[in-house]
């Protein structure tokens, strides 16, 4: 499967150290933004998140990469290939992180990637296509109402005109606060866009379905879709004690049995469906009046769209019946439609046997939480790879990987950079 | 049944012209306090309380009784019987109002009380019974965090030693204010006991029972017995996305089948149970998130204590195993526990009875909410009657009575009234 510039003991014993870097660089980059709560606080466009980019554009340079930012403040670290003709293959993840984050979210694909390709040029040399590390300047929306704001400049889904205007909390506009960087519009940095051959991007699987499975990795079979609804009901506030039962308009009643009915018919359509009501808000909200009004969350995914409006299409019209044998007015407001994205099949193909060929336990598994994958599906091919999470705890910083699944991951990465740097592999 | 002092048709006459006060009374006491936004705001201690207190003080010696406070700041207008021995019944109701509240609820009973005295003298002469109107000084614990402070006081369930210390919102406690005001344990007016032979309430339904049902009286059996729990539900916060149904310990999926199941129980329990679901807090309340923790409060009431005892222990008893199944960890605290209070059987008949006569079409039914009468029944026997509230809203200015609704209460006490005064009724 590789060509072999070193001896293939040689190439593995060094891919080994580079293993054994990746604990250490995480940690290493966790400092910048360390939260006195224990976490990681690194938004976008604050000092930590510009020491950061710095600091990892200056260890790109010392890993013989070629680094530069863009105008949104993406940092990439090129491998030059020999072939100026083949497009080149990107990695990567994003370096912001959400308020107290972990360690690893994003971080992970950040650094493999910058170190993946230092392993394979000293391994192997220089590769035929071009190979980028991607450090994505911001992904969480934690700062600006705006995510995937790196990976979506890159893939013409986000620009200043359109986002640059999104204000924080203290009224700081996203354009402002790029500028105060040094990046934006009229900076000197080229335009964020990339014409890739393809993008894979190695992250934590931010649940424990790995670990409850006993599986070293995850293959990304797609990005699941998504649709989140506000349903508002209206009824009347009736006093508690006074009212009977068979007279009132109970928003929390009705609220109750759909929230039930949410749950047992995802149950009843199985894996990989999920739907959850995770915020509800009861007017007037008091022990003795009958709730008047309730607005609650609904959000269902799967990696099938067609499946999802199905399930949403049906679920929304039982809300509608309950909502009338209990007289109160039922509207369901969409609030986001975010559509499955698949990865390409040939990545996921040749990540399966990788996995194969390392003796490594693995699934083909959708992803329920959005990534800067899905961004960069809508200009290049794109697959992930996922480690697995400890107890599926993310954005806290009691987030956690092992360091032999960091490494697992990382060897994943290497061997389908290689393939692609170095091999054969054309999409 | 009336001893004639003037003849029926005189004493007919002055009815209806005393009848026909009613009203402009009522309007005439919601200029104290009326509030910005249209309701009535008198506040327990408050200036607008003080001088509604004293305006009706002066009232009531206009109309010929002799008024006077006790130390919490009650008032009492006495009309004195010929008979000394007999100790005295009183009418009244609360003075106080909750944040913009109606012009209705307690007023309505303080107004009609002092106008059935002084129409009775009027008609009849001295009876031979002490009667009483009473404008109880708080009811609503809208200022403090205390209820019936002025008729729990009477009947020595409240007092400055248990409850003085409690504070209103800006740190004022209610010992200091009724100082403020005159009031308190070392003021020159009397004590707050009394030790009447039979306590009488007029007041608005604060539900639409007699709306629905049109009827133009309600003669009250009980008043309800009430259990207000909080129910405690543990889970885990875990990602929306990345969380497979089955592996979810979901608190507001399994607070929502609670929810149903509470009305669905009641309902099937049927009238006069009623049990609420008002108040709902999940944490950490956002849309991703499966939710970790919820809070909510559940309120039963019903006339029967062992019926409510039962119906709450078989819920609670449901709501574990629902609790069990989600995986989630359940708790149900106490927070409120009053016990029924019947009204006196006699005088329940005796204004079956009145209502008969004057062909008033009424039902005897339980009082959903709680009233003065509750209290004052731990001292003597006590009756309420009820007249109907238009759309049953109440705690808000478009709280509204018919006047002829409020003729027929005024007619039904005073006649009830005249009994214990100059006639033949003795409990």
């Amino acid at each position: 499967m590789h060509d072999m510039v070193r001896p293939a003991e040689e190439a593995a014993q060094l891919l080994e150290q580079y293993c054994d870097r990746l604990p250490e660089m995480l940690d290493w980059l966790s400092q910048f933004g360390k939260d006195p709560e224990g976490g990681v606080t690194r938004l976008l466009y604050s000092d930590a998140w510009l020491e950061a980019q710095q600091a990892l554009r200056q260890w790109m340079e010392q890993e013989g990469l070629e680094a530069d930012f863009d105008q949104t403040g993406n940092l990439a670290g090129r491998l030059q290939g020999t072939d100026p003709s083949l497009p080149p293959v990107a990695a990567g993840s994003h370096i912001d992180t959400v308020v107290n984050g972990g360690r690893f979210d994003g971080a992970l694909g950040v650094v493999a990637a910058a170190l993946t390709l230092s392993y394979l040029h000293t391994a192997y040399g220089p590769p035929k296509r071009t190979l980028l590390a991607l450090s994505l300047c911001e992904e969480e929306g934690s700062r600006f109402p705006v995510t995937y704001w790196g990976s979506g400049s890159i893939a013409g889904l986000r620009s200043w005109e359109s986002d640059g205007h999104h204000a924080d909390k203290d009224g700081v506009t996203l354009l402002e606060a790029a500028k105060r960087c040094g990046f934006g519009p009229d900076c000197l940095y080229r335009a964020p866009s990339l014409e890739p051959h393809a993008y894979v991007e190695l992250h934590i699987e931010q649940g424990f379905v790995l670990e409850r499975t006993g599986l070293q990795a995850g293959i990304v079979s797609a990005i699941v879709g998504q649709h989140r609804y506000e349903i508002q009901l209206q009824g009347e506030a009736n006093h508690a004690g006074t009212t009977p039962m068979r007279w009132r308009k109970d928003t929390l009643a009705a609220a109750g049995q759909m929230i039930a009915l949410t749950r047992e018919a995802a149950l009843r359509e199985g894996d990989p469906l999920v739907a959850t009501v995770g915020s509800l808000h009861a007017s007037p909200g008091v022990s003795n009046v009958v709730a008047g009004g309730v607005t609650f969350t609904l959000d269902i995914r799967h990696p099938h769209d067609a499946v999802l409006q199905k399930f949403a299409d049906e679920l929304l019209q039982c809300f509608a019946q309950i909502a009338d044998t209990e007289g109160v007015r039922f509207t369901a407001v969409e609030r986001l439609r975010a559509a499955a994205v698949p990865m390409h099949d040939r990545i996921v193909r040749e990540l399966e046997h990788i996995c194969g060929e390392r003796g490594l336990a693995s699934n083909v598994m959708p992803s329920g939480a959005g990534h800067d994958a899905q961004m960069l599906s809508a200009i290049c091919p794109t697959g992930m790879i996922f480690v697995p999470s400890r107890h599926g705890i993310s954005h806290n910083p009691a987030e956690y990987t092992e360091p032999e699944a960091l490494k697992n991951g990382f060897k994943i990465l290497s061997d389908i950079l290689y393939q692609f740097g170095y091999g054969s592999v054309d999409l």
